[in-house]
């Protein structure tokens, strides 16, 4: 059983109501829809992600003799009957990763048979869901620091081994310029950073020895950490050992600062290394950053060329979670509502319309409408991207998402770019969906009533 | 490769470090220890947790032909060929799984040769970090809620697969029941708990006709999900059902809340239910919910015999990540000590030693000591889990180990065992510790004047 891509990662009640469902020949076609219910205070526009994973995740759906021998003592033949011959049959229909998107604006739908739309359910939003939360959270260091060069360091406190992968891949996508994490690289082709550790310094005792066997063994790629013992005190070693390298054509490429008061400590530094004639040498910062440290230490003048946004990009620390939902929104050619109070969801096949202020224009507004028969001006985002269980390869590599991603911010009206709360991006209900909602509480009533 | 076991999982640094600690044949032995650094303001006190994972991560640690040929054109053929051999053949000590333990006070240590100790920083420190954060949060609810049935419902909305596997562990090993993620279950032998999701009602548009056939269907497990359009009626349908399905002797085990105001909910159910000569069906409640919200309810007397827990557990939402390190103590024999402003260690290998107030009572105070020539009163925590590279089986199994855990919480002072903050518990530094940093720091300052 492999514990990231087995069947067996679902909820437990998908499995009693597959028996159910079985049992009852339900084996009709349904429409479930993942979207996002709300979104948090600290954020302002979603960007998606994770899909590649959920169709990985569905292409790949098998059930092993060994996953088949653990159920059956736990649940009835006939169950394990349907999931020996389980595969993913379905359809699905997605907008592009690294669209930007909102509430109640559905980015995936599966259209398959009611069991294997159900089952896939807890998988597919644990994906989406993640994926799309680091890659919203990663936007927001983007755009706060436009232009500088920004690498994920938050595997050592990202939610377990899967989560690193997924929060290195998404921050890429969103506009990263790479990873620490290994894996990430070779799993994804993520460009790698990384340098040395306060380890590295304190194992060797004396620092500036310390820095000059880091220059000689990795000549052509010398970012010295400065911050073990004294900042500015490790900065005039760099200096030191950049006369005695330059001789020999070694350059100091850049040195790391990881504590204190960073903006303080960077234009020390920069004065000290340009004293020095390190005018070349960069500066890159990391510890407890985020989003809103970045445009403080921007805003304030820091003499800082790239980041490493480790733990509060990883688990998306201001947000951790968002409130998502994967619903039935159709089932045997018939339209179905959720009416739970404050979750009562839209219902039928839903398309997404953009509209933009003219050609290359800012995004001007969304209308959520009905897949058939309701026809709207703008972009439709939606398209098929699984038929009959198989992928429909489109050839975008993580690299063009990533480019598309980063073209697309420019097309946010200026409001949204900020890290400040800004309500108020227009997403409309066309009438066609209000009014089927409406038909069918008018109907439920009527069966309550019966 | 595996995306969840491969040595791969690391940092870039860590190579970049190794490579020169070959080249210098830096391979003494070093000693870290991970520890946190500070509590959490929502948090008294911590649960160690993941220390299974960590070990078996380390007895299985083996560089594959496929990682290695990947890494080979990025790194040097002296690190290919160091990591072929790898392996890790160091000691673990360890303080026991289900300890509450609190900053400043190590976990685990690592005595290695330098390279492996630092190889394998980035994925014990991930593990080690996630599992202690869902413990501790874990802990909170069952505080909460004593006596109640808690089940982690998280895995749609935590952090990857194995976030949600490592979550339902972390919270059983707390004192949860069960979880709904059946993979937890094959894999760890959790208890599973489930019944039916809104879709299961959607698809049947008629809900008592939903109830009566996934009752009819397990007759053995009727927990039914009343909420999806209307609770109360939903209520009133299930007695209709109870009196039906009771002669033929099928019992209603329980019915389940998910939205709306769940403590009247549940008042005007229970009331529903006892009319109809339900009273031994129970309630059991989701829906947003964590340790403040289970408060509450409890204290305004909900009639509430169960809850799932999910987002809130999985993500640990207020409090998402743990300030953690993994830091190098010792090299060649020698205490080290990284002086970084707001980031000092205490160097040295470390024990704690635990007080109480007479046998049984009460944890009284903890010191944190020298493990050598400084011995304390008091119950030392640290224990050898690992001797050069294999396990020392203790053969505690995980239900044994949340009963201790759940028992440990009999011993926490009254003030900690509050969701409000409550600061206090004392944690003393020994004076032995307290010379030897004071020791370092003016031995460093010699190195500097150098």
């Amino acid at each position: 059983m492999n514990p990231i891509s087995s069947p067996l990662l679902t909820d437990h009640y998908q499995l009693t109501m597959l028996q159910s469902y079985l049992e009852q020949n339900m084996q009709e076609t349904a429409v479930f829809e993942f979207f996002v219910r709300k979104l948090p205070r600290e954020r302002n526009f979603l960007v998606a992600a994770g899909l590649e994973q959920a169709l990985d995740f569905l292409e790949n759906l098998r059930f092993s003799p060994e996953e088949l021998a653990w159920l059956a003592p736990r649940f009835g033949s006939s169950l394990i009957e349907y999931l020996e011959q389980f595969r993913f049959d379905g359809d699905v229909h997605a907008i592009p990763e690294g669209t930007i998107f909102f509430p109640d604006e559905p980015i995936l739908r599966i259209t398959a048979a009611l069991p294997q739309a159900q089952l896939i359910e807890s998988r597919v939003m644990n994906l989406l869901h993640f994926e799309t939360l680091i890659a919203t959270k990663a936007a927001r260091s983007v755009l706060a620091a436009p232009g500088k060069l920004l690498v994920d360091f938050g595997m050592r406190r990202a939610h377990g081994a899967e989560a690193a992968l997924l929060a290195a891949r998404a921050s890429y996508l969103a506009g990263f310029s790479g990873s620490a994490t290994v894996m990430a690289g070779a799993l994804y082709g993520i460009p790698l950073f990384g340098t040395m550790a306060h380890s590295y310094i304190q194992a060797h005792r004396d620092e500036a020895v310390a820095f000059e066997h880091f220059a000689r063994c990795h000549p052509d790629n010398v970012v010295l950490l400065i911050d073990t013992f004294d900042t500015e005190a490790g900065a005039a070693k760099v200096v030191s050992l950049g006369r005695k390298l330059g001789v020999q054509g070694i350059s100091i490429k850049g040195v790391r600062l990881d504590s204190g008061d960073l903006g303080a400590h960077a234009r020390k530094v920069r004065h000290i290394l340009n004293k020095g004639g390190l005018e070349n040498t960069t500066i890159f910062a990391s510890g407890n950053l985020d989003e809103y440290r970045l445009r403080e230490l921007l805003s304030s003048g820091a003499p800082i060329d790239g980041f490493g946004v480790g733990t509060a990009l990883d688990v998306s620390s201001d947000a951790p979670s968002l409130d998502c939902a994967y619903k039935l929104q159709e089932y045997a050619g018939k339209a179905r509502r959720k009416r739970s109070e404050g979750k009562a969801t839209w219902p039928g096949k839903k398309q997404v319309y953009r509209k933009y202020n003219g050609p290359g224009g800012c995004m001007a507004g969304d209308i959520v409408a009905l897949e058939e028969n309701d026809l709207h001006d703008g972009e439709p985002l939606m398209a098929r991207v699984m038929r009959a269980g198989k992928r429909i390869n489109q050839g975008v590599t993580l690299d063009e998402m990533r480019m598309r991603t980063l073209a697309s911010y420019d097309r946010l009206p200026r409001f949204m770019t900020s890290l400040d709360h800004a309500p108020g991006y227009p997403v409309e209900i066309s009438a066609a969906l209000s009014a089927l909602a409406n038909q069918l509480d008018a109907e439920q009533a009527q069966v309550v009533s019966v």
